[in-house]
C-alpha cells in the first residue's frame, strides 16, 4: 500500500482506534523481540485485552493485512503498520517549560525513542537557558522558538507550562510550524489552522483509578 | 441509591465507561459552574464528543438519572455521579520518586483538587529528604513508607522512580496498604492482591498525536 493511499484511511481513524493501534504496534514490538513469527487475531486481542473483532476491524480500516487460517505475520504486520501510523521514523519533539514536568519529558524514554527524540526544551527563565536537562538536552530560551523549531525540523511542540502561559506558547509552536501540540498545561489552547492539539490531562488517570478502587472496608 | 447499591454497578464499569464518566464529572462542573440548570442529554453528548446514546448508556449502567423531556439536572446529576464514583471527597496520594515528574505531579492542579491531594514525596536521596517540593509538598525518605502511609492515611501511591525500582516501589507501596497505584515508570509491577495497579503510557499520548498529524507536504 503507497504512503498516499493509507492517509485518508488513517484520518479516519477515531480517537479509540488510533490509541488501539498504538498498544497494538507496541505489542507487534514485544512479540517481534520475543521471536514470534505469527499470531492469531484472538491472540493479538488477549494481548490487548480488547475483543478479536475490534482488532480485526481496525486494522481492516487501513488495508489488508493477516492470511485466512494463519493469522498475522508479527514483523510484516508490524513494519506496514508502523509505516501507515506515521511511526517508523524518528520525529523530533521540542517540549516548551523546562520546569520539573518539562525535563522529566525531555530525559524520559517515552519521549526517546524508535519514534520521537527531544531535542530541546524552550524557557524564560534566564538561569535555566544555555543549560541541559540531565540527560542532555539543551534549554534554549522560549525567544528563539521560532528559529529553533525550523533549524531542527521539530514536528512536534510539547506544552509544560504554567495554565496562564498555555495559549501564548501554544501559538508560538503553531507560527513556527510544528504541525502537532501535546499540551500538558490545564488550559485549553488553540484551535490553530494547520496543527492538531492533543490535551494531556493527567487527573483522569488518577481519576480513573479512583473509580476503580474496590469500596474500602468500612 | 445507596451506596451500597451503587458498588457492583460501579465496579462493572469498562475502562471506557469509567473514563468518559470522569470526563462527564468535569463537564458537570463546567457546566454548574456556568450557571446551567439543565441539559439535554444530545447537549452533554457535544460537549464531550460522544454520542447522546452512549452518555445514557453509562449512566444508566449507574442508576435511574434524568428526567424525560427535560433532560438532567446539572447539579444533582454532578453530585450523584461524584458520590458514585467516589470523587465527592478528597483522597490522600503518595507519591514514590521525588525527582522532576514526581515533584511535577506533587505541585500539579492535577492532583490537588477536589478530590485528591499530595501529602507526601518520599525519595532514598539523603539530599532531598527532609526538603519540600515547589510547593511545599514534604519529601521523606522511602524507608518511613509505610508507617507514612498509615499515618496520613494515604489510599494511593504514584510511582515515579526509574523502571528498575518501579516493582519495588509498587510492592513497598501495596504493603502499606494503598488501594491503588498509578504507576509512570516504563514498567509493569505488580499484581498484588486488593492493590489496583493503573499503568500510565505517555508514550501513547505522543504516539496518538502523531498517527492523528496531517500528513506533511512533501
Amino acid at each position: 500500500m503507497t504512503s498516499a493511499a493509507s492517509r485518508p484511511r488513517r484520518e479516519g481513524l477515531s480517537e479509540a482506534a488510533t490509541h488501539r493501534l498504538s498498544l497494538l504496534l507496541r505489542s507487534l514490538g514485544v512479540l517481534e523481540a520475543e521471536g514470534v513469527d505469527t499470531i492469531s487475531s484472538p491472540g493479538l486481542a488477549q494481548r490487548l485485552g480488547v475483543n478479536a473483532a475490534q482488532i480485526r476491524k481496525d486494522l481492516a480500516h487501513l488495508g489488508e493485512f493477516g492470511v485466512r487460517g494463519v493469522g498475522y505475520h508479527v514483523a510484516d504486520l508490524r513494519a506496514r503498520l508502523g509505516a501507515i501510523l506515521g511511526l517508523d521514523r524518528v520525529r523530533v519533539v521540542v517540549i516548551v517549560g523546562a520546569g520539573h514536568l518539562g525535563q522529566a519529558l525531555a530525559d524520559s524514554k517515552n519521549f526517546n525513542g524508535e519514534s520521537f527524540r527531544v531535542d530541546a526544551l524552550f524557557d524564560v527563565d534566564g538561569r535555566k537557558v544555555g543549560g541541559r536537562s540531565r540527560t542532555g538536552v539543551p534549554i534554549r530560551h522560549t525567544g528563539t522558538l521560532r528559529a529553533s523549531v525550523e533549524e531542527l525540523g521539530a514536528e512536534i511542540g510539547v506544552l509544560a507550562v504554567p495554565p496562564e502561559s498555555a495559549e501564548a506558547a501554544a501559538r508560538a509552536l503553531a507560527e513556527a510550524g510544528v504541525r502537532g501540540i501535546l499540551n500538558f498545561a490545564p488550559a485549553t489552547v488553540g484551535p490553530f489552522a494547520g496543527t492538531t492539539v492533543k490535551n494531556v490531562d493527567l487527573t483522569l488517570s488518577l481519576e480513573t483509578l479512583a473509580i476503580q478502587l474496590t469500596p474500602a472496608a468500612t
